[in-house]
């Protein structure tokens, strides 16, 4: 029986536009996150895949992930760009559905080893993901850009919040 | 330049049938296991969404998870039933991409609070969670069985195994 005086949900809590909050959170979130989930187009059947891949932000400050090539989410990015990740990990403390989380719909850009910026987001990857030394310039790794198309922002019930691109950087 | 003495990527790492250390760390992650991330198919544009969910074991050890019929991933569930959720949080410390983590291609069962199974669903829940108490009487919340149809078992670098849906009971 309801004993919450704030009643989660959609329909009672609908969608607020962005806020200076809310762009404050969602950029921390951004900012903090070493790892992402990553919903992807599973090419073989057409329906969703997850996996979790290393995150971080490129020199201007737009979502990077560096994988291999020989991964499964590699090539499916390869066949459909649009894909989903989210950011924002629960504490081990409460309930993880009140820890905010950003979910980011991105157009995914797979950078070539040699591209021309490779170098450059070599050096600024390896600044936040020093562990990375170990395998970034195996052959088969490279960096794919995951440009936001859009994004939404939940804050915990009754705090959810949709953003712009422009809202994230 | 390469350091490492196991070069991670699945060529040279192939992903191993299931054995019994596969089958206990899958079932260890399922069983600890209260939130997850879901991979949905969205309704509207046909791209992935991604979200944070609620997630447990049903009586019988299938994936359950309770959540709004007015959350955009349950309409998108109600449209694509095949999903895919990951379970397995990295830990504060350490590499987050050697942390262990199952990824599991479920089709989703949505069932009404009037189903026949809701009311021992719904106790059951609530000894693992607790605090779901000020919500699973909402009218909106119901029950969503994720029945696994294939899994990967992540282990980290070197360690992916492919698992059936017996491997997880």
């Amino acid at each position: 029986m309801p004993v919450s005086p704030e009643p989660p949900g959609p329909a009672r809590d609908p969608v607020q536009p962005a806020d200076a909050q809310a762009r404050a959170l969602a950029q921390g979130l951004l900012h903090a996150a070493r790892h992402a989930a990553l919903a992807v187009t599973d090419p073989e059947t057409g329906t969703p895949g997850i996996s979790r891949i290393a995150f971080g932000l490129d020199p201007q400050g737009l979502p990077l992930t560096l994988i291999s090539r020989l991964a499964a989410h590699h090539a499916a990015l390869s066949a459909h760009p649009v894909a989903a990740v989210m950011v924002g990990d629960p504490g081990d403390k409460g309930d993880p559905l009140t820890h905010p989380r950003l979910m980011i719909r991105v157009q995914a850009e797979l950078l070539l080893r040699d591209h021309a910026d490779h170098a450059a987001l070599r050096a600024h990857w390896l600044v936040s993901h020093p562990k990375a030394q170990l395998y970034v310039d195996f052959p088969d790794f490279s960096f794919v850009r995951l440009r936001p198309l859009s994004a939404l922002l939940n804050g915990g019930f009754g705090r959810a919040h949709r953003l712009a691109p422009d809202d994230l950087a």
